[in-house]
């Protein structure tokens, strides 16, 4: 069959970086070849200058990102624990569910679809809670919440909370600072910002969280104390065999990674910021009304409601049909008013943003 | 730095086949695009060819071929059940760990390493199990076991049992035949026989074991429930978005499936079969004594002892950096006394035997 050339601008998988489509198809190494645990350790090191960490537990989980969600939950909800869980969209929602199945006693606090996460009443939603946890970047809303704010307050009234944070659509597209930030666990993908193709997950856990964490969790395939041992070497520093890595999408990530540092983070956030604004500006110079709260709105990916009278499914079949563009429909109750536009990565560039506001005036 | 193109022959992962590699480059298509789910479906289509099976749940899972022994486990164990595992190397081990983790009370079975599971001792473990477990070849010995005899006598006493069999080493190198076996749940990986990438876990469920499945078990990752109205459409049909699916890996997966089928299963087997015995020959005719158990030799992976005064770790490094070679260890106890050669999918060659024998006999 023929191989068809999608420009990629829904929610995500995004068109990955050249390099990293490369990098997939180069010879493969195995998972315990001294040259690929060198490319590994390499791998970790460029994710904790993505994640703004020094935590040595910083590494590419073997899934998508839901993976990393997962991940964080089982291993370290014990059963009873209080987690409270900011929802401002369909991930928080999905934390929920998470957190829940692990045992975690949940408090959920709901917030509108398209609004920010509002640290105090996350805050007062609980007096003590063991963990607090908050989608950064909500992929279903493209609303930013400051996760900054949020972490400070949780630690000014105890210090003893962990905190997680969803970072899966605002990795190495806007600023993830986690240690300056003061979160525990963090999570992301590699089909978004950082411009490789879906099947990885970025993960990253602060000493305080590895040093508390569930000993045995239900996973073993998601055992931080297991799968530690294999990236960053056990308590004898030697590595030992966990499950064979997926080594084609780490070198993958490997070389997309690289191709982010070397534009350089405050180069790729600045082009994100300014691709961002220029579709939004354009969508509404068209008389199109952004679905997120002005103020909070995501540059890497937009909402923006669908006109009236508009068949929305309609408009997303001309634009793959005829001009190869592939675009978000809304998360559940707004799959059919709301149309969701990424440009992440190697498409936030504003040849995307011509080509799609080009073909949507044409289609509406 | 300088790519390096090994030869993998190791107990995986092996080199794909070239057909994987490209399609792993192809332009990335949308998880949701109508071509991505025609690609998915075929995809499933070739598997349940490959699995020789009509199970409608038989799919790719999104990781590495272990998360496939914890999806088996997850959906099917309910807390308190007996499970019976035969363990006959390192996979049946890890069997017990994953099913004690979703609260099985765990029946293991224990059997010589580099012998096959004896099904007569697994039917005398235990009168009334819910599970019975086994991994068909034993990739930490080179073993495979009678996967069809145990599966009838543990049906011929019980009808109700499950019946979880491993096949991560076996799919598409060795004839499987899940149907005609009466086996429950199985699950391989990608990097062995079907010659592409570690990355994707295939994965068959009978209607059974479906229709017992876990209603909401603690992975929601795993969740087949959930898996299973994306992959092959919920109850009204229409697929629902769970975790957007590693499309490249997919994409390759297709591919190497689609080189498999192209040459015939009956060939991919007898190429497997003459190049294994090819080399289990050769290194008996230079003195070499063989680990597995004659008549349960897997040909696609072969398990020799170290000869005496021989340094395991020396000579494998010798291998991989004079000849580029990469042969694997011994698992566990026999890490310093054992090598495991691995011919599998695009390396069960002729010529990759000769190159093998040829330079362990310069550096032995």
């Amino acid at each position: 069959m023929a191989l068809l050339d999608r420009v990629l601008l829904g929610p995500g998988p995004s068109n990955p970086y050249p390099e990293a489509t490369l990098a997939l198809g180069a010879p493969l190494l195995g998972h315990l070849d001294p040259e690929f645990l060198r490319l590994l350790d390499e791998t970790c090191a460029r994710l904790r200058t993505v994640w703004g960490t020094a935590n040595r537990r910083t590494l590419p989980l073997s899934g998508t990102g839901s993976i990393g969600m997962e991940a964080a939950f089982a291993n370290t909800v014990r059963k009873g624990d209080v987690a409270v869980i900011a929802v401002n969209g369909l991930f928080g929602e999905r934390m929920c569910d998470v957190a829940g199945r692990y045992g975690a006693e949940v408090v959920r606090v709901d917030h509108e679809w398209g609004q920010p996460v509002d640290p105090q009443r996350v805050l007062d939603a609980h007096p003590r809670p063991a963990i607090v946890a908050a989608v950064h970047a909500e992929t279903s809303t493209g609303v930013r919440s400051d996760i900054a704010a949020l972490a400070a307050a949780v630690r000014a009234r105890d210090e003893g909370v962990l905190v997680i944070a969803d970072c899966v659509t605002s990795l190495a597209g806007s600023p993830v600072l986690i240690d300056d930030w003061g979160v525990d666990l963090a999570y992301s993908g590699t089909q978004k910002c950082i411009g490789v193709s879906p099947g990885l997950a970025p993960f990253t856990v602060s000493e305080r969280a590895w040093a508390r964490r569930v000993p045995h969790p239900p996973t073993w395939y998601l055992d931080l104390g297991l799968i530690g041992d294999y990236v960053s070497g056990g308590a004898g520093g030697g590595r030992t065999y966990h499950h064979t890595a997926p080594v084609a999408m780490i070198a993958s990530l490997h070389a997309g990674l690289g191709r982010v540092l070397e534009e350089g983070l405050p180069e790729v956030f600045e082009r994100h910021r300014l691709v961002g604004t220029a579709l939004q500006n354009g969508l509404e110079e068209m008389g199109l009304k952004l679905f997120a709260a002005e103020g909070h709105r995501l540059p890497q990916l937009t909402s923006v409601w669908v006109p009236d009278g508009v068949d929305s499914a309609a408009v997303r079949k001309r634009l793959l049909t005829e001009f190869g563009i592939e675009i978000g429909a809304g998360a559940k109750e707004f799959a059919a008013t709301v149309w969701r536009i990424g440009l992440m990565g190697h498409n936030a560039r504003m040849d995307r943003v011509e080509l799609l506001l080009g073909a949507l005036r044409k289609v509406l």
